[in-house]
């Protein structure tokens, strides 16, 4: 997570105050820990002017490979394995239809044929190039032995890394194939992630007859992208689809924004992840930093209640104690 | 750091509420980071009473070694060096006052001769032993070609790798050899550690004839522990030795509490680690969570000023809008 990678930072507070957190350190507990108020919080108790990152030295080895995988148990097993590279910088799962969409504008440019349901690119980046290939290669062939994989590829050059990278970062080609889309950006346990994309798809299948639906996502941070159309009158149906997304990650314990967060169209969803006790909390947080809302006032919270005291769990009398 | 490793926990507000915040997922941006409110505020936010842990698997490779250097400079190369180690675990910093208290009462059993004024213990844990063994042993053998270590003593089996542990470990023979002793847990930019050092040392030297001091850390987290005694009568030292220890980390913005906290003997000292605008937004946020101040009500802020209200900074009318 990026979040554990910021040192420090400095902040403007809502009252002009300028909050200097200009750390570098990565240990210091001594007391509140002022960077996560503001990582995060979408500029609703203060605006970041200064942030200090903690860096790594540019990796010496970069090994890629594509794999085609049966079945989710698979994916699964091979990202259990896979955890076990310490220079693991990639898992990226992309289903069957996310690699056709990005594919099928040039089939004979595909690494592995698109018959699979389930397609995974890993990646590693050290620091000791021979080890790290020699690692990489044995991870593969036991993945191939072990039957998690159907078809692997692996990058010998820069130029296959990188034509290998350009399948899961083409999400450009799937969504101009999909056009009109909607896309979501949600997280939830690893094991729980096919059911899930199972249970939208019949879902959508059921109500949409021109649905289509592509997937992927780092699935190490439990995270995957999604997008959905219905046909042209997509944007007609949003609020329906949202529905069909977000609602069942409330009893997976799925969070509706993994990376992209809240921002103002999303705040109506923010119970689906967050328990009542939880936005409570941050409203208090939000009312004592920026008790005259002036930050972002549309971001976060919906506009009735955020920051603006209007919430009944925060009275002004809990302030005054 | 262990704060990053919490992924969810349930705490109980001074008002009762329990916040129940009991994610398992890496990636959740979803609103204000609840976890950190709680992580390292000592008890004064909230009491913790359940919390999720990003767990890895048992490790099955495992390799230590014990090194001498000739100087700081060498101990930051070697730093640098042993980061390139995908499975880098520990990198302990100990200086010759402590190497040697540790192991002088058993001097037949030094790996390494106490001469040196720094040692380093370095140790990996992965999930690949042979190769994790040969990144280690070709590590070792760049850093003795470059001349970073004097000796070396890479350990060849458990009780091996227990023994060298044992050196680093046995703090306690330290602070009984040194006792009375008053110990401080600091953090620095890793380049300052050793001037930081030296300064602390020539101090000491200059104000108490019996003084003695040791020092050990883990410096890849910024972090330093010092034990220092002034002879017999070190207790009655202790606010100028304080002095002499934290003092000096405000030009360097360094902390005073690199992981063991502030609890009731440091807050005196947290302006020298905290801005004025840091701790006066630390108590805004404990004034509006925990206005009565029911909770560790002497723990983190001073008694007169902590979440009571007195502090100058905080208002009633600024919670009021």
């Amino acid at each position: 997570m990026t979040r554990d990678r910021v040192l420090g930072l400095e902040a403007v507070l809502p009252n002009g105050d300028v909050v200097s957190s200009m750390h570098k350190l990565v240990k210091n507990n001594t007391g509140y820990d002022v960077r996560q108020f503001f990582v995060g919080a979408e500029g609703t108790l203060g605006i970041v002017t200064k942030a200090v990152m903690r860096l790594i030295p540019q990796p010496t080895s970069h090994e890629v490979a594509l794999l085609s995988l049966p079945d989710y148990i698979c994916v699964l097993k091979l990202l259990n394995a896979a955890e076990s590279m310490s220079a693991l910088s990639a898992f990226e799962l992309m289903y069957g239809d996310y690699y056709c969409a990005v594919t099928q504008s040039n089939p004979d440019g595909r690494p592995i044929p698109d018959t699979s349901q389930y397609y995974v690119l890993i990646e590693t980046m050290g620091y000791t190039p021979g080890a790290d290939r020699s690692v990489f290669e044995a991870f593969l062939a036991k993945a191939y032995e072990d039957g998690l994989a159907t078809e692997i590829v692996l990058a010998n050059s820069d130029a296959q890394r990188q034509s290998l990278w350009a399948i899961r970062e083409s999400v450009d080609i799937a969504v101009r194939a999909l056009a009109p889309i909607l896309t979501y950006d949600v997280s939830l346990e690893v094991a729980d992630i096919d059911d899930y994309v199972l249970g939208i798809r019949s879902a959508l299948e059921r109500r949409f007859p021109g649905w289509r639906m592509i997937v992927n996502g780092h699935i190490g941070d439990n995270n995957i992208h999604i997008g959905i159309t219905t046909g042209p009158d997509t944007k007609e149906h949003e609020s329906e689809v949202n529905d069909i997304v977000y609602k069942p990650l409330a009893h997976l314990h799925g969070s509706m924004s993994a990376e992209h967060g809240i921002g103002t169209t999303k705040n109506g969803y923010l119970g689906i992840s967050r328990s009542q006790e939880e936005i409570g909390l941050m409203r208090q947080i939000k009312h004592a930093i920026d008790p005259s809302n002036l930050l972002n006032r549309k971001v976060l919270f919906d506009d009735e209640a955020g920051g603006s005291g209007k919430d009944p769990r925060v009275t002004p009398e809990q302030f005054n104690g």
